[in-house]
């Protein structure tokens, strides 16, 4: 079956679906920057860079696209200077599809609020304390501005606990906020995704979903996931919710997630995942393997002469022992961080090409190793 | 004219002179490991790594040829885990040739002294405070161990100022090592540096290389200068020395330095160079440019979106404009430390392929656009 969306032209992308789209599936995503092959995960560039890498290093991982942020890029160093340098693409050099997340969750974690309004929300600023708004419009202003394929809408993320009272309340500013996002790309050639919140609770989940599908995004977000709750809600919260989203349309799970709840959302039809676990472990030494994760500074790992992951084919497995990445941790030598993140991001697009493979070939059970 | 060394056999490496062999030279020394075209400069790789540079981005710089440590890879990782690893070669896979320095300077200079003696330099360790005993038999033994192509003799480096007869001290003390240095070489492979001290006094220097020569190694440093002391001080001390260093055997000025100093001393007659400069003021954001140094994280740069230097073809000046490495150095972003670093390197390399072309050509002013 496939099933084909508008030309990139309306929507800033194409998605096809190469499967069968109950359950886990195959499919291709196309933007003015190139193909995603899905499910598909975007290792996190916060700040316009992945963290310790060069743009060749990412690519040698197999990385599709990546996901910078809003927020971060707003604060540092502003839109109008991506802008200006011709937009994110250029400025960071990197030539694949770009995401950009529109900076709610991080108004609601990391900066100080000040006070949620109708449109947006006030706040000041994790780096300097300046006081500054940004709601629907000024989001998706940013993400134009910054230049990315696919934009989302600004949205307010609940965190863990929540009473249904928040979560109502938060479902209906973000779908407020999608419409004022909406409105504000006009005819922006970029993919908006509408994000779905609610939540712990299905009903409101499904609520905002349906009412979002009749804004009629081109691809949909599930947000708010993963914050703390407990693992059996997660993925009856995120079945109930994908089961209300068009199988037309992408959907990205946002911020997830670990090796074994990623396998088990692309069984749920998840095509799109962000995450900065393979990165940030990466640079506390912490590397994903086959046989498990693996805490490289440990002392057993002085003379070790194998590579991280017997299974891998990555710079660092290929090259280098087990005992010299230790060494570099060990001294804080920065290249450590560099073949440390080259491997978990390997690792991690390793397990979704292996994914893809499993999706398309529609047979029995997955395996790939250790999933922690 | 040409004056060729024994084969690399006996000397662990070959040196041949192209050109007269009075002031400026040009030539060539081959290792096991290669070649390296003189005048060259070898970057630092302390512990085992250039810092923040892969094999790969450090070979697009142009390098030759590396100086680790011995002192540093003596308390991290240890030469036993080095020498298990196959060497350092293959321990931080770089294939080119390696150069060791014995660690006299860092006995000197980190690490607090316990006692010098007869043979060598009782100390604690700058890492977990751990007495150690390091003198000519052990650090020759220590490089032997890491495997590197060309090793040093274990020397007293002297800091500026210096009394006269704290000079003739180190002097006498450095001389006795360099035979201990010798003898425990035995038939090892490693092309062997003697090393003149003596200050800022040319008596002493001209004493020190005369009774080096008549030890007879494949080569000479020339330790103890570019301390503190005067830069009139400097030459004239180097010139001196250089006089009295046989024209057939590569001449290795340590630890120097900046650009301008480089052109200096390679005029009269030195052949290599090491220097941290390159990488460390890479890492602080101070950019080597043909019109002089400029610093990154100035306001003037964030809109500026040229290249660092105009003249360069380096990976980040073919790439990435001033405006986007400011915001690396902003964000302290990781990716920063590495494109600055591959750019200083690539300066220094650059400079040194002129200076071998004007060695050649053998007319006219030596020109490179700005040496501070």
């Amino acid at each position: 079956m496939v099933v084909e969306t508008e030309g990139h032209g309306r929507w800033g992308m194409d998605f096809e679906v190469r499967t069968p789209t109950d359950g886990a599936r195959r499919g291709r995503i196309t933007t003015a920057h190139g193909v995603v092959e899905t499910p598909a995960f975007f290792p996190v560039a916060t700040l316009g860079t992945v963290k310790a890498l060069t743009a060749e290093q990412l690519d040698g991982t197999g990385t599709q696209g990546i996901l910078a942020n809003a927020y971060h890029l707003h604060l540092r160093p502003g839109e109008e200077v991506v802008e200006k340098a011709g937009g994110l693409h250029r400025f960071m050099r990197w030539g694949r599809p770009i995401l950009t997340d529109s900076g709610g969750f991080q108004v609601f974690s990391l900066a100080t609020l000040v006070k949620v309004e109708e449109d947006g929300v006030r706040f000041r600023s994790h780096i300097d304390g300046s006081e500054r708004f940004v709601g629907g419009r000024e989001a998706t202003e940013i993400q134009r501005r910054l230049g990315a394929d696919m934009v989302t809408c600004f949205d307010q993320c609940t965190s863990y606990p929540c009473s249904r009272e928040d979560a109502r309340t938060a479902v209906e500013r973000t779908l407020r906020w999608a419409r004022l996002c909406k409105e504000a790309l006009g005819d922006s050639a970029q993919a908006m995704f509408g994000i779905v919140q609610g939540s712990v609770y299905p009903d409101l989940r499904v609520e905002c979903a349906q009412r979002l599908v009749e804004l009629d995004f081109p691809a949909y977000a599930i947000g708010g996931l993963s914050v703390g709750e407990p693992k059996e809600q997660t993925f009856e919260v995120l079945s109930r919710t994908c089961e209300h989203l068009p199988a037309d349309r992408p959907r990205y799970l946002m911020g997830v997630g670990k090796p074994g709840d990623i396998v088990e959302a692309v069984k749920l039809g998840v095509d799109m995942f962000d995450c900065v676990l393979p990165t940030r472990n990466a640079r506390n030494g912490s590397l994903f393997t086959r046989e498990g994760q693996l805490r490289i500074l440990q002392e057993r790992f002085r003379e070790d002469f194998g590579p991280v992951d017997q299974g891998c084919g990555c710079y660092l497995c290929a090259n280098f022992s087990r005992a010299y990445l230790r060494h570099l941790f060990v001294s804080k030598e920065l290249l450590g961080y560099t073949l440390a993140t080259i491997h978990n991001v390997t690792f991690y697009q390793d397990l979704m090409a292996a994914l893809r493979e499993w999706a398309e070939s529609g047979k029995g059970d997955f395996r790939f190793g250790c999933l922690e």
